[in-house]
């Protein structure tokens, strides 16, 4: 995997880049669409690149471990075969799923025991597992394992936890190095900075980070539920301190004007499920504002979805029939929806990118997060 | 509306016609898949054309009129406008529906008075009304106001419905000879024979609607659990009564099988919900024969999901893939097994149509009825 820097904003930190991997360039900042299980919730995979434009997609270690299982991806020759998706994938550590979603779950220093929350099956994931389990879903970039501490979290708690994240973050890259890829391609491995909302903790972790230079660095333990300003002030802080020349990762981000604002202070790559979660309840981000399609004032405007959009969904309907759609229940409503929202994001993205080489992106990104805010 | 017989086959009473409607040309024998609400579920409307090649969708009258309501759809201009679907649609008339999803209903010679599923709103069908609504909703082809009986059924009570069925019959054809319709383009009415399962009653409907001398005729108050012979025995019976030069409807039919049997009975068109709710349960319809997508048998199969498929999720996905999301209850599942099962339909009645046409369709029809039954 090879990063190379583009070109800088003059006014902010924002920089445009390009990730080199073995299934295709990656040009940053870039949104990243969350396949879960292996598939982008209610978009074809033709879709996603055709449409949504994506050119990396997430898979969850969590659940592609609990299901199909690794047997199955390995028989397939890893998740790019499995899904048919031949560009990068990025997969996650699982341990934020085993946090929110499993049944029940035990931390110690060795690792977390928990039950799986589709049939209560005992696991244990340990960094050497997790690295394990990562090669054989055969991401392009794969990511150490940590507790993501939740918000609000005490000191000391934060602290004792950023000790075993570290600890585990130094057997990942330990078992990483003594490990090969399982298929052709190579993979990267992106730490993760971790220190709840305490400046100490990140410091000292984006440094503990940076020192094990790796190809890729990660800010996780964000956007879990602090109020933004605190995200901003603990990105800034972070992205200062982590390596210039290696791709910046703000996990689980966010909002349009999260992304805008996250930018500006330096980050390059993104993910998250709110484009898809709130399609599915009707929450469209357009270039003008935000629509909430189940919304009376849309019943008799006919107008199509969004004039700017730049997916088939766009033109191809209009407000009025996603909104029947919606309160029908129709699957098609979130297909729909879902399509535009990524396609969306993924305009956002290439539209900052585009601003920061031609050094305009401070002005059009004030001028985007007052509209983006906006309900329309 | 127009019909056209382009060939007839010499060893069964199939048929090759064209209908031509204000929105195109349809080529008989034709499945048209059900888009109840206004969508066909699962499915984007280019998708209709680009891969299930339908040429003609449905809308449920009951439905569309509970919601988005008249106001809505004639606001839209109709609900090809509304939907973008611009190639012909048929109507239910609602009769079907009020029956089978109605919270409550009361049928008496005037028409049914029910409540809505949706939300026990109470609304009275008329056969007026019916046609009414048809006029607003723009169908290509609209439905006459029946009452279709369920198996089984009395003879007494049977009996007495089709008396009401032909009255309200009558009153249809009065009503909508003496109305316009709201847009541009022209509508034609189709009566429905009824009668249950008596050869008597079955009879006495056809000869009364063939009298009718209407654009093309249906038949209905079949495939509502009957043993099939029984339903091919009426569908014969009927077909022979019905105008030999009209179009002729076998509403709700059914299963491949089901459909090539009625073809050679003489039927040219065919609506069913089976191809898109049983692709959401994981049955997939092939040339080859029935799959269960669920069964543990694919959990390793990486084959494609229809190597002689039609539409673009048959290269795309394999079986395993597919198998996989559908236990994990991913959209996508749904999504790709409707498309594939559509397409499926619709190739079927476009090789039945060649195999008439050419003269082979019997000998082909007998072979395809032993392997569509497979389970694989």
């Amino acid at each position: 995997m090879n990063f190379s820097i583009k070109g800088k904003d003059k006014n902010t930190s924002a920089r445009a880049g390009e990730i080199m991997t073995d299934h295709g360039i990656i040009q940053t900042p870039i949104f990243m669409p969350v396949g879960t299980a292996g598939a982008v919730k209610a978009v074809h995979i033709p879709e996603l690149k055709s449409d949504v434009k994506a050119q990396i997609i997430l898979g969850n270690t969590y659940h592609l471990y609990l299901r199909p299982g690794l047997e199955v991806i390995q028989a397939a020759g890893g998740l790019h075969k499995f899904n048919g998706w031949d560009m990068p994938i990025l997969s996650d550590s699982g341990g934020y799923q085993v946090y929110s979603l499993a049944n029940t779950r035990k931390l110690t220093p060795e690792g977390v025991v928990f039950n799986s929350h589709i049939d209560g099956s005992q696991h244990t994931f340990t960094p050497e597992k997790v690295i394990d389990i990562q090669r054989i879903i055969g991401a392009d970039i794969i990511m150490a394992f940590d507790e993501c501490t939740p918000y609000p979290c005490e000191y000391g708690y934060a602290k004792k936890s950023l000790g075993i994240t570290h600890q585990w973050l130094k057997q990942c890259i330990d078992h990483f190095n003594n490990t090969e890829p399982v298929y052709e391609h190579s993979q990267a491995l992106f730490p993760i900075v971790q220190g709840s909302v305490y400046k100490d903790l990140r410091i000292e972790s984006a440094e503990t980070i940076a020192s094990c230079k790796a190809d890729g660095n990660a800010i996780g333990g964000l956007s879990v539920g602090e109020p933004p300003e605190m995200m901003y002030e603990m990105t800034a802080l972070v992205c200062d301190l982590l390596p210039a020349d290696k791709p910046r990762y703000l996990m689980g981000v966010g909002t349009p004007v999260n992304i805008l604002e996250s930018i500006a202070l330096g980050v390059d790559m993104f993910d998250c499920v709110i484009p898809t979660r709130n399609a599915r309840h009707g929450l469209l981000y357009t270039s003008e504002g935000i629509i909430n399609i189940k919304n009376e004032k849309w019943k008799f405007n006919f107008s199509p979805l969004d004039e700017n959009g730049t997916s088939f969904v766009d033109l191809q309907y209009s407000k009025a029939y996603l909104r029947h759609l919606i309160h029908s229940q129709e699957m098609l409503a979130g297909m729909i929806a879902s399509l535009h929202n990524l396609a969306f994001y993924l305009w956002l993205v290439i539209e900052a990118r585009k601003r920061i080489l031609d050094g305009s992106f401070l002005e059009w990104k004030q001028k985007m997060v007052l509209r983006l805010a906006q309900r329309l």
